[in-house]
């Protein structure tokens, strides 16, 4: 799978939240009942994941869901 | 569609944005290429989007990812 730019600062934050949480991948999968390759593929950049599986991340990680998105700095898209 | 309560708060925060920006939901479907119809479902809690879509909405409105998600308030999953 390719990694895509936008996905990596959350990709980069549930990684490092997982490892502040002293939890490995397998245990993030039997919180989120994500597959463990899955998670590995979010922590890359690599899976457009929806919001809910977002939600159970945060939950699993225990982190409001915007604390997630701390990462982001985006510039405003060009007005019509 | 069934309106998802892990998607209100989500969708709250888009129409009341999108209302502060002083956009319709034409304007923001124009900004996003995302269908009228697809916003609305999205702003009534509807549609569990993906991050790509919600990066895009994001840039249209102008504001950072974590904003969108500023009216959450999530506990933490029970730990096995």
């Amino acid at each position: 799978m390719e990694v895509d730019p936008d996905l990596v600062p959350l990709g980069d934050a549930v990684r490092q939240l997982r490892k502040v949480r002293g939890l490995t991948q397998e245990d993030l999968s039997g919180l989120t009942e994500l597959h463990r390759n899955h998670i590995g593929g979010i922590e890359r950049g690599e899976r457009n994941i929806t919001i809910k599986t977002m939600l159970a991340l945060a939950r699993a990680l225990d982190v409001q869901p915007a604390e997630l998105f701390s990462k982001y700095r985006i510039s405003a898209a060009t007005r019509p």
